[in-house]
């Protein structure tokens, strides 16, 4: 039926993964009293007595979210753990448990497989999580890898995406935009390797950010830190699409907008360098470059002293009334409204 | 490096799932006291207080667990939900939460995804769930549907794979065989359609076992018959591989070994008539057809009365010390072993 011709179809690329979710999910009703947090935020939440779980899942498909061809197995092993942590973290919860799931195909042997659980499991060690379960099952062409994790949370610690107030602090950890340059470095290599594949290119100045595109981390660390310095988010999502349309989520599911100062975005200088090299925009990198794994976070300016000195964390903007919308407060200062550069997969 | 023709390949054929599992996963440590029960059972058990969690997941990819040529969106949304909540009832857990991720390529319309959804939705509302959360994104090619399911269970009622005992009963719910037939008949009528597309097959004839493989049924109502009649299975699996694989799994997880009675498998009408049709075996049917979503359990004997008169259980053996090994006893009273056809897909 799916070959149909006469029947209506709507490109999915039209909606893109958020109006799609949305879209698909919008009349499912929430019947269990221990589901706290349906769909909406960077992972469900379920409540148990004075403790809190969260669940959250993520599926990685070649072709689309890696490419072996310069993707080694062992870091993706490592990095499909990591997106789901974050995602975890991103809920201000402690992650505890995953489970794996993979679809492959007969033109990889066993070794590879050994390959990419190495990095699952030195992912598990790292950030001290069980693999608890998982399902292994062939594909007709490629691999896939489907990861849930879960974490828990004293009960009423958790943040979602919708506590920001006007008025609040924007806060980001580490730098953006790494990842994305990394893997404009590597995707040139590809090229130059399929020309000759005798080239043996020097990566070395661009060490950093291809280490953040093949073998990312996520912020466990600050959450043990926000604890530490008794700072609650009131509001907190994990940076994987771009910072432009984490900012957009936190804003319309909190109902306010938002200043952000482009010159206060946090920015390594090899990727400073690397744009300059690539004649790119490092803003626009920054902006909607994806896969940093940092995570972005409002707080009352009350506790502003608390987080000042910090090196982790950077104030890069105000939370304001919905009513002003969300911009791009520039370097020139002008102010350019911050729009969603929607999610392209569809159209890979 | 995926591509390198000089390192060692094992095919991942010579395991089989269970095997490729065991292997990747067999230095995983547990780390964490939440973890009752890891890698190894039909579900994870997460324990919280006086209440634990059971966790499982499973991955549907096209062209190896369903052909969209004769499986209605719908119906694979559906069953996509069930093989999951089969897993739940499977370790005497009320199934509560689902997550659902989708990998789609662009030949789906929007209006695909929706059937797809109705189908999932439909089986949250009959069987009593929340779907919360989940991931969609594209895919190169074909349809992957990763779904996970979350249940719940007062602490110390979970039923594990290995609890079973010699002189156990051996009980089965419902009957066997009949999706695989349906999927026989499924088959059939593609190749008939192939050569006339006008064909218009009268399937009446075989309407049960048609639904059993489109739209199966997990057995949340023996969890509840069970519970009722106060009767706590020793050792409890689904069906999914087939009836002599699941045997093997209890028997080898919990140590013990077995007698099943040929002419105690409980076999449809229409299994038998249609095995007759195609010339195959209805046993060897049952045995290894999989796919029929029953509940496979031990119990002890001293309860047998609470459950003789049950239309819906069926003993077809007792459980024997090890020693004496797994085997059918065949109507001509001889004793044949019961051997593990394999997991299959990574052949195809």
């Amino acid at each position: 039926m799916i070959e149909d011709k006469n029947q209506q179809r709507t490109q999915l690329s039209d909606l893109g993964e958020f109006g799609l979710i949305d879209h698909l999910t919008k009349n499912f009703e929430i019947k269990h009293k221990s589901t706290v947090k349906g769909i909406g935020d960077d992972a469900a939440v379920l409540g148990f007595k004075n403790k809190n779980i969260v669940i959250t899942t993520d599926l990685l498909v070649e072709g689309v979210h890696f490419d072996l061809s310069y993707m080694p197995l062992k870091h993706l092993g490592y990095k499909s753990v990591i997106v789901n942590l974050s995602d975890v973290y991103a809920m201000n919860a402690e992650a505890t448990q995953i489970t794996v799931s993979i679809a492959v195909s007969n033109r990889f042997p066993l070794e590879a497989l050994e390959d990419l659980y190495v990095g699952i499991e030195t992912a598990a060690k790292i950030y001290n999580i069980d693999v608890v379960g998982g399902d292994t099952t062939s594909s007709t062409t490629g691999l896939l890898i489907s990861v849930t994790a879960i974490g828990e949370v004293k009960s009423n610690n958790e943040v979602y995406r919708d506590g920001a107030k006007p008025n609040d602090l924007l806060v980001v950890t580490g730098d953006l935009g790494a990842a994305y340059m990394g893997l404009q470095v590597l995707e040139r290599e590809k090229e130059v390797y399929k020309v000759n594949p005798n080239s043996q290119p020097d990566l070395s100045p661009y060490s950093y950010i291809i280490e953040r595109q093949l073998k990312p981390e996520a912020r466990k660390d600050i959450i043990k830190l926000l604890k530490d310095l008794e700072v609650k988010p009131s509001s907190m999502i994990d940076i994987s699409d771009g910072l432009s349309s984490e900012i957009i989520h936190l804003c319309k599911q909190s109902k306010v907008g938002c200043d952000v100062y482009e010159e206060k975005i946090p920015l390594d200088p090899q990727v400073i360098s690397t744009c300059e090299e690539f004649n790119i925009d490092s803003t626009t990198v920054a902006l909607n470059g994806g896969e940093d794994y940092e995570l972005l976070f409002t707080m009352s300016q009350d506790d502003y002293s608390k987080i000042k000195a910090n090196p982790n964390l950077t104030v890069i903007g105000y939370m304001k009334v919905a009513q002003v919308g969300i911009h791009l407060v520039t370097r020139a200062d002008t102010k350019i409204p911050i729009k969603a550069q929607g999610w392209k997969n569809f159209n890979v």
